[in-house]
């Protein structure tokens, strides 16, 4: 048994492995590949939201968020203009309300025309034992994440099917969506709902011209999603251990993927679901990764061990 | 290149797979598996619950059923009661009202005393093009489907936890749940759901000693189900040729799987999803499969077609 | 916010929740489930193998046990003959060679026929860091697990076909097969190319009358497993912490669960994957499953945090 | 329940979903992202493989491609290093060879130094009924596949560790790697082993400083797959009308979304699987997808049989 492993073993690594990983500055796609272009992103004022807009906006897109906060939409708005020279709407909307919903489109609709490109991106969450949670807890974030996306996605694809016109829908969901995850359970839930509901329109509605994607976020430092995820700040360092990759994620990256997948280079991509988290899923998950811990010497003892076992 | 194929291939098969296939009668546990156990079963006056419902009473379970409709529920818990022997309850609740489900737990403590066995089982559909799909269409499914099971799994589950005492949690969900699926799209969505919330749950409660498991029906002939799934009947037809089992499932065998997990020969299994679809999903799923239609002569041909094949 | 928390959170627990899953004891099916019935499986003569062969043996089938070790297999064979009065069969075959795997079945044919039931549970695997495995130790595995599980299936699958009998195919996988795990890839990348296949031949063999099946097993100790995966002991301690039901599994449950998907009652279960692992799974993958270190207290504290949280 | 329609459906889509889905042509990338990068692509003189080297020689990269046709390479790597004007090398390598593949990689060693992006395309594949396929059939496509792709990555691994290298590592799958598909049984086992190994090193390997990630391309018109998948034409007409974009992919979108995957942009993706189809994959899963056949007339008779539907 002893060619079952190779003679000269490596040596072990010291340091963080994030100085392989460092993200890169910039806007990656061609510039103008948004030109003509009208993008919608929900929860466009803050976060990751504020950041796809940036980029979409800096690619040429006319851009149009929507919120609850109109004061906070509107700073997020001029700011990003200014830097872009393209326009960016502000316009209030509390997606859990189909009315609203509803009436938010037709404003889009006088000042822009319907979207190229729509991205779902609001949602709330907060860390809590399950057994803490009261039927409005559940409530607060499923009605926000699953039927404030489907509002929106129903809305939209709705106008756009009776104006014959194509989109490229996209939207937001986290790593335990599939997974399940304890103490962020209605998020969990509402987050699987809403790639259940992309995945199913990415094969319904294809033949109206509509593309459904979804990007799964792992960690990522914005006062929305720490605040009510890691209040204290001592989750963070524990994930950071996890992460293969040894650092969180940019909101600018995740933005280079969003307008990747919403730019005419996917054309052929719909259904898909991208996991977009340093590695911190498959590390999580695969049973033997905690032996990362063993040091080269034990590993040295543990072959031994193994090589002399006989039989089953 | 001959020798990757086989030398003498078989025969064709004749007459659908079906005859393999015969469903076995009876119940499957040991007499007495649910004695002094108490099971709940929303959606237990119809269809899947009702068998199930049968199932557990029959192996010595006292049994709770839970629906909209007190008359159906009043005559099924009659009928399985004289049956089996053993005391069936019926509680009208409709699981989308938080305090109707509370109030419907306290009906429970006080005839039974709170469950070892849940069943989540209650749901509505029905197929649609998205499209055409209202805000209220959408909610009216996932108000059962999702916030229905959350609702009665939250208040049983803090119940449970408060009087230490474990219990098995089972929900039923379906085989698009993960795919998703077109023209129900609300199902999708809320099952999904469903089964994040059952996975995220098996992981956090555990320690208050409940488990959480999930069974993905495929097609079961049920009046509920097929009357607003398949209004004209055409669609089964190409259900069962897709079917490797070339067969619809039946109540029965849904119950005795529904049985095992809820019994003390899983009490190992916790955050399993057990597809149980004649193999419909995985016939679907695969790219290749409609080769079916290809016959031994074609494939004659088309092997030699394939060994004459030169370079990539 | 307030109302997002449920008012009177639940004391700790306190000790193990072992407590609240015991194993069940005994043979689960009826009597005779499987009377004129011959069962397969590899690997039988130690570990699960062994538990599925007394379980099967008990229910009336005639057994045949095929590995490498005839000396094994031959004490196994005679001490469930003696202990169930059913006739068992030890037959020597390396797995990993197609000409032992035809003359094996040649033997078979001989002695019992051709099987209803099939197990493919014969498997090899080490912990190892991936640079310092070999080509042969990468082989050593893959050619067990995954070439082994294909010979096997082939072969009786085209003699099955030729002789228009259905039968029952169960692999045994593990559960990091779909998420992957460091230090035992061979064991990862070979099990889950027996899922592919597995899942593929439910899809295409249907009309034969197979069907095929998969149990991923979470840890259970057996001398074969653990003496390659945890030869010091000490992974075994963590495994059981973040194992929801508190305890390592059985190889009877795991027999009962083998046996009931072998048997008539699922009849129209193929293409199913069923994971068995006490919750381990969906434990380790969930994002913020670690919570579950944070006391009462500190929930507190952070429910405290959270409500006083403004602005996104 | 009227409310749960839409009161004005949306007329019918004629003519296909293609021309809302036309690909994008050239380069997404900035000039320059491979500037001073070395490539290693397998199977890169053909098909996708060319692609992928075609565009990242564009982008400013050093490539080294392998297979086992010198004189196919050879002219491949003349005619992108002059459309370029960046050295493009070819070596001989039979991928199922350990040596050859060390051989290779000194090889290399030599004439560039190790490489920062690898990507195993190299695959082989034919459609075959699995009762035809001899073990050696089994074989002779899991040895290049599984194999070829472990011998690759360990090779390159190892070496790049001793180094304290990063790199980038992609695998090219397929979409039935997942589901499993019947009459490609060795490829969809393969490739799922393909797909476990890239998740297991993402988890174990991180901390040498490599990213693994995976591509799931749906159907592309290449010589080297299409010949052998579907030599009679046949069947490339009826996955076109189940894509919900309509219609095949193109290298070049692949070759983008692979020099995405392998740059800078991406340095926070590992583990991630990336389905990249048109759609086909969930529009097949999908249990109800098929009602795209129904037509407005007939959802309007089908929508007033379930209006009237009364009880379970
Ligand atoms: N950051 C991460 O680590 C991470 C990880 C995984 C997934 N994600 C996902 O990424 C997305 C963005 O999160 P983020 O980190 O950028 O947090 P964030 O800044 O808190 O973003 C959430 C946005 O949703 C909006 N929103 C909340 N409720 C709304 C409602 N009822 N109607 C309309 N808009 C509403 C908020 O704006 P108003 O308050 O003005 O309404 C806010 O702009 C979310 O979908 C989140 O689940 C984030
Ligand atoms: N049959 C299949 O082919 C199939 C396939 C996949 C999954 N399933 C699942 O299997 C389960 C049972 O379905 P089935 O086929 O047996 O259909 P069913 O007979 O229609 O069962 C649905 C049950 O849910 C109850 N229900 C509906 N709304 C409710 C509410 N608001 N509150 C409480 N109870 C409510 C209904 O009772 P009331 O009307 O009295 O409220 C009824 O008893 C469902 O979860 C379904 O999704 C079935
Ligand atoms: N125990 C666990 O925690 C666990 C967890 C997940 C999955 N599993 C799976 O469960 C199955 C049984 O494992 P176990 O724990 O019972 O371990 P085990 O006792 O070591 O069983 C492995 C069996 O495979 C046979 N085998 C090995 N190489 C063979 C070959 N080339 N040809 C034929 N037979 C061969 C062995 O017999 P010979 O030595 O006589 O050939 C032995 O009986 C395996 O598939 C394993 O991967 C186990
Ligand atoms: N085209 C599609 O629709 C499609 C869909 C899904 C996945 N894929 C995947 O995409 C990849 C490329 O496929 P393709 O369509 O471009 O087909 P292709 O042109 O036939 O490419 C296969 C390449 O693999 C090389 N190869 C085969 N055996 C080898 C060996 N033993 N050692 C080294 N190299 C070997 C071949 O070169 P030599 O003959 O010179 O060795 C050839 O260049 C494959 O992994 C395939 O599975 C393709």
């Amino acid at each position: 048994q002893s060619s079952w492993f190779h003679s000269s073993p490596a040596p072990q690594q010291s340091g963080s492995p994030q100085r392989f990983f460092a993200p890169a500055d910039g806007v990656m796609l061609p510039t103008g590949s948004f030109k003509d272009r009208v993008a919608f992103i929900t929860g466009g004022g803050t976060g990751l939201g504020r950041a796809m807009t940036t980029t979409l906006s800096m690619l040429g897109a006319q851009c149009v968020i929507a919120s609850r906060k109109l004061d906070v939409l509107q700073q997020t708005a001029n700011e990003i203009s200014s830097q872009t020279g393209n326009q960016v709407y502000a316009v209030q909307c509390d997606v859990r309300d189909p009315q609203a919903v509803s009436h938010c489109v037709d404003q889009m609709e006088t000042m822009t025309g319907l979207p190229d490109v729509i991205i779902n991106n609001a949602a709330g969450n907060f860390v809590c034992p399950s057994e803490r949670l009261s039927p409005n807890g559940w409530k607060s974030i499923t009605d926000i994440v699953l039927n404030g996306t489907a509002y929106i996605t129903l809305e939209l694809g709705k106008r756009l099917i009776k104006k014959q016109k194509g989109a490229s829908f996209l939207a937001i969901t986290t790593i335990y969506a599939e997974s399940g995850s304890g103490f962020v359970v209605p998020s969990a839930s509402a987050k699987a709902g809403v790639e259940a509901l992309y995945k199913s329109l990415a094969a319904e509605w294809g033949r109206y011209g509509h593309r459904f994607n979804i990007i799964q976020p792992g960690p990522i430092r914005t006062k929305g999603a720490f605040s009510r995820l890691d209040p204290t700040g001592a989750f963070e360092k524990s994930m950071i251990t996890r992460i293969p990759t040894g650092r969180l994620g940019t909101p600018e990256e995740i933005a280079n993927l969003a307008a990747y997948i919403s730019s005419d280079y996917a054309t052929w991509m719909s259904g898909a679901v991208i996991r977009f988290d340093g590695g911190e899923y498959v590390s999580m998950a695969g049973e033997f990764n905690e032996l990362k811990k063993v040091t080269p010497d034990q590993w040295d003892v543990m072959e031994a061990m193994i090589r002399s076992t006989k039989g089953s």
